[in-house]
């Protein structure tokens, strides 16, 4: 891919979708935006991180906020390219290359949508190698790199610029930003030197994303499953194929956060797992009742709960937890999730720079609160025993 | 007054700490923080708003905040010029003079600290003629005049720039932002061109801080009534002697909010008024017990609540609802105000300009929430009838 069109983004943000965890926003809505973008100005130059000089001025772009409420408030129009001229102004340097912050459905196309805007590359690649909730959780805060100068637009005309002390601070500052600003605000933030683009990006996930999105719908198509086609494509495992009946959703602190409950269909009937959010999945728990099942309980990770429950870790940040349309694979965010969708559930496998020590500190999932560590997908035991 | 030295500070504090209303902070704090600044860098010179040319280029600095918080976590010391630089850099010019936001025993001095160690005048004025604690209101919101850019700075190393459509979205984004620096943080705002500085400013409250300030240390040094002798040199009124017997403060939504009961004494023996405050003093209301005194309901302005008490607004925002010691005029901020405390309460008239329907809107009583009109000083019956 040298050029990203029009014809191109359907796939991307399919697969973007996928690849945001039930976060990064919503494909159809993303879709809309660089569709339109395109049509306007033209396609967008798509280059390797590799290609990226040294003396570049890259500049990724994202919308922040709760995913529920960005469906309901999409942007206006001008508030990503407000916040990109205002770094632009205030580190007095000209922006070179545009970059993906995370992937999802919607922030794997406000960089196209910037790009094309601003007559500008787009870097293939982004920050994550997923979608997470918060600004600090970027590879780039790993290699000790500031958010700042970073800035915030939205649709009424405001902006903000912060210079903070470190991303958390950005992080918390512009959070609350956020959520004066009506739960979603455009962004610009981590202004990076080509050297740190090529080191700090998760390489090629744009291209990733658009062959996840073909995956998807050519396994449709093909009556196969489509979540299994997946997880095979990213060496990830499949979790459960089963049939939302519970979701408990509220908009909290500039969040979309809750918990969904799903049985297993098929050949998962009887089982049950929950999947816990933050925008993003967080942690998926297989939940066996009591009785007969308890008689598992001694297997690894297996904790019985105050309820006589036993709960199990299938999957947990890093690890990206991903919800698919059983039937048609189409990513389902967790905003969208709702009772009685038929979902397969995936857990695929995080960057290793996720992985190691100060990965896990950053986002595991005893940052979140969890009070467990981070089991590594195949070291869990994932399905009925 | 030509230039402010440290032998000038008390007094100014002081006085300003009159015209802050119960707020503009801590004058103690405030002395400490320019008399550190004028004995390191010298004095300040002092210009009147009338010898501030066109081509000036203005700006107000402030500490904005929770003053109970502010007096526990004062600045760390380089915040001020931090905030005032970052306004520099955002315009691309270079500040000719500073001004007062409002007067207050702390907002009087950040400006006398800011110039001294900037070397530059300072303006002999105030935005806004007394303390209000939103940053819209003041004189050059009624003008028409933007608050942005604004900065903001914290003790942590934390600045942030707002570009707002209008001065409520400053005081909205800016209210938050101070919250998450800890409820206190430093501001430059309203840069202002020479001549919106000279049509904008209350002209020469600096000059009349000290004078008030003079007064009420001469009129206790001579065992006179400090409160009466401030009544009559600004035309107001003493609208109680009275004990502090009940104060409830509390911290919210980055503001100082309460209130505090008084009882009379000497010749106020028997009334009782509350104060009602979020940082500065918002309303006085005399409220009499039921049974005889209840004769009195038939007074204009008069209303039985639901108690079966009668309450009668004293006085209210926009005029000046000022607290001092009853013995020795010192000025009592709203944080300070404790059980015991014997106080004179005094109202002062408001700039004209606060009294018009555009002021008012701005900052009358019906924008802080109180269901009555603003009762103009002079045209409510202050004490027993």
């Amino acid at each position: 891919m040298t050029f990203i069109t029009a014809a191109d983004i359907p796939d991307i943000a399919r697969g973007a979708a996928i690849l945001g965890a039930g976060g990064g926003g919503d494909p159809w809505l993303g879709s809309l935006m660089a569709q339109a973008a395109l049509a306007e100005c033209g396609p967008v130059r798509l280059v390797t991180p590799d290609e990226v000089p040294d003396d570049a001025f890259v500049l990724p772009v994202a919308i922040m906020g709760a995913p529920t409420v960005i469906v309901e408030k999409p942007p206006a129009g001008d508030e990503l390219l407000r916040a990109f001229s205002a770094v632009e102004r205030a580190t007095g340097r000209a922006v070179t290359h545009v970059a993906c912050l995370e992937a999802g459905g919607l922030n794997s196309m406000t960089p196209i949508v910037t790009a094309a805007r601003a007559g500008l590359p787009l870097i293939d690649g982004d920050g994550m190698g997923r979608a997470f909730p918060e600004l600090q959780m970027v590879l780039f805060t790993l290699d000790g790199i500031s958010s700042s100068p970073m800035a915030m637009a939205d649709e009424k005309g405001n902006t903000i610029v912060l210079d903070t002390v470190d991303n958390s601070w950005s992080e918390r500052l512009a959070r609350s930003a956020t959520v004066d600003m009506g739960c979603s605000a455009s962004i610009a933030l981590y202004p990076l030197t080509g050297a740190q683009a090529r080191s700090g990006l998760v390489p090629l996930t744009l291209s990733l994303a658009r062959d996840l999105g073909r995956l998807v719908r050519e396994a449709a198509a093909a009556h196969d499953d489509p979540g299994e086609a997946l997880a095979a494509h990213c060496g990830g495992v499949v979790l459960v194929h089963g049939k939302v009946v519970d979701v408990h959703r509220r908009t909290e602190a500039g969040f979309a956060r809750g918990q969904a409950t799903l049985v297993g269909f098929g050949m998962d009937e009887g089982r049950t797992v929950e999947l816990a959010f933050q925008n993003e999945h967080l942690v998926a728990t297989e939940i066996a009742g009591t009785g007969a099942e308890q008689a598992g309980a001694e297997q690894a990770g297996a904790e019985v709960a105050g309820d006589g429950a036993q709960r199990r870790v299938l999957a947990s940040v890093p690890d990206l937890i991903c919800v698919v349309d059983a039937d048609t694979g189409e990513p389902v965010t967790t905003e969208a999730m709702r009772y009685g969708f038929r979902v397969t559930v995936l857990a695929l496998p995080a960057h290793e720079r996720w992985r190691t020590p100060a990965g896990l500190a950053l986002v595991g999932p005893r940052y979140f609160g969890y009070d467990h560590d981070y089991v590594p997908i195949g070291r869990a035991s994932v399905g009925p025993q």
